[in-house]
């Protein structure tokens, strides 16, 4: 059974994978190897070898588990949580664990082994997204999580184990610390101002316009003003929301093209980098909680979005140790190169 | 000038380095190519061509900034942050920043260019930890740096840009975030226990004795309870002690053997893997402070350490975004593994 431990000094969660330990010689290779084969679960055909489906998009009345699919869900065939159980806390000296109870499921993007988000048609990318909605609606079901997370990594840089374009979902019994984080910062500004500290931004930046990469009728595509990596960009509704759970068909239809926007100005400009996505949608407010009542102000003060980070500097080390950043593109210089990206031929890097 | 830029949603200051900005074809390249030419400025008589030095350990008289040296602290040729100007802080709308103040320099460990820390005589050893203590020393007169970070990235995936044994030091008008984090984690320990929570951390970890490496009379080497890494290390004080800047002749004597010690096993059992370290020293109570007095206590609630961090998992881009951990290793085996690496040559990984 996996374990959720808790740092003390960090005060941070992690979980560890007590049955899948390794030992050194597993490391000893280098990090830099593709660990790609020739045989694909994911592929259409290959259904059996994953574990069954917790959602399909199908056509033609096609049967679970079979071809005929066109975006598939599965959970994950090494899965870092475990979904059967009851949570479980406890104290250990100074420390505190919990047992590892979450889910972590696979979103199948597509059979196509080599179509990756960006050169999807829109409407795939729609029913990609519906897919993310799906399942984040049927897990925050689940009172024992507390929170959701979908995540991609694309490129063997970014993390990716397998090649086939797909979406990771991790369901978990703590909020990630990043997400408390920026809950708390939003509800401090909500109290102070009785304003939203996104819809502040967001309204900043349209006003000065030099972050601003791309918009459309719901969202607004930026590089944050304090960005981290270079080329990170954020994406947020335009008008105040707080949660993804929930968003419209026409909204649907609006993040996929923003999406496509941006991964395609990505995609051009920097030759197809690794990458990292991450939605930052609100907590679950049915999950059993810490402080009851805590996320009754949620509407107001939370504003989702998604973080995108391209993998293209080392320094990672280095700031995994101390939370700092040195980031060698300002932000405006990055917005202006992706809003120029798909204008001029000549933008395209001459090699 | 390079800038810092607060970020309001996750409370984290960045460094924009604006005078180096990089345009989307200086990033096309794989990122994986090693940055290592064949003419080397950290070699003996290559000194003309690094900033002049600001320390070193030399030998038979030489004259600074000639041969002669055996180790030697010059300024980062290009670095994150500007030594020159006085600190100056500004609201941007909803933004905060100030400017790119503070010092970045580098210590050439060695006039070798292939004898990395585990493999250099321990009296060798001894000379750049006291090298690293006499510029963390200086630093800290200057009271515009709160902070002052002693880091070392080793190999490509790690951050390395040069391959010539080097670690880094930089001084920060601010306390990075992972930092302030852990000072508040122990003071709060303090006020609630009128105990150090690292010396709490130090005595159940000794008595359990599991996740214990190795020590000696000053130092312990202990896999962390909440490893977020495989085979994550953290060396520390036996006996409380919040400032590295003070530590007798004697204890850099230990500290230079555990750390040789603990480098050997992870060279020994992992392959030579990259990997990072960072210093966490106690923070510049000389600094013109945001709460004056607030560091009044730091000499009973601070334990000052050093966390190294091999990079041998690629799942740091979900990882970044989320502030939450999966770490295939569970810490017992890690350090299990560790604890045996230079006893057994079988336990060697054989290939």
């Amino acid at each position: 059974m996996p374990e959720l431990r808790h740092d003390p000094i960090q005060r941070r969660w992690v979980i560890i994978a007590t049955e899948r330990a390794k030992r050194p010689c597993d490391f000893t290779g280098s990090v830099d190897e593709t660990p790609n084969g020739n045989f694909c679960p994911f592929c259409e055909g290959n259904e059996h070898t994953t574990p069954p489906e917790v959602y399909a998009h199908r056509v033609n009345g096609s049967e679970p588990d079979k071809p005929g699919w066109t975006v598939r869900v599965v959970s994950n065939k090494f899965p870092a949580l475990r979904i059967e159980g009851e949570l479980d806390r406890e104290g250990e000296g100074v420390f505190d664990k919990m047992n590892g109870i979450g889910a972590h499921e696979v979103v199948i993007e597509t059979t196509d082994h080599n179509l990756h988000l960006p050169d999807q048609p829109l409407e795939h990318l729609e029913r990609i997204v519906r897919a993310y909605q799906s399942r984040l609606k049927d897990l925050m079901k689940d009172p024992r999580f507390r929170y959701v997370l979908i995540f991609k990594n694309h490129g063997v840089t970014a993390g990716a184990s397998l090649s086939h374009p797909h979406t990771q979902i991790i369901a978990t019994p703590i909020t990630p610390r990043t997400i408390s984080m920026e809950l708390n910062s939003a509800r401090d500004h909500y109290v102070r101002k009785e304003r939203c500290l996104f819809c502040d931004i967001i309204r900043q930046e349209l006003k000065d316009g030099i972050r601003v990469i791309s918009q459309n009728e719901d969202f607004v595509a930026i590089c944050p003003y304090a960005s981290r990596f270079p080329f990170e960009v954020f994406i947020a509704p335009l008008v105040h929301h707080h949660t993804f759970v929930n968003i419209s068909e026409g909204q649907i239809k609006s993040l996929s093209q923003i999406l496509k926007d941006v991964l395609t100005r990505l995609k051009v400009s920097l030759n197809d980098p690794p990458y990292n996505f991450v939605f930052h949608v609100a907590p679950n407010t049915k999950a059993k909680a810490k402080r009851p009542g805590y996320w009754t102000t949620l509407e107001y003060d939370w504003h989702w979005h998604i973080e995108i980070m391209p993998r293209l500097t080392r320094v990672a080390g280095f700031e995994w140790g101390t939370g700092f950043y040195i980031n060698p593109v300002p932000p405006e210089d990055a917005a202006r190169y992706l809003r120029e990206a798909l204008d001029q031929e000549e933008n395209a890097c001459a090699n």
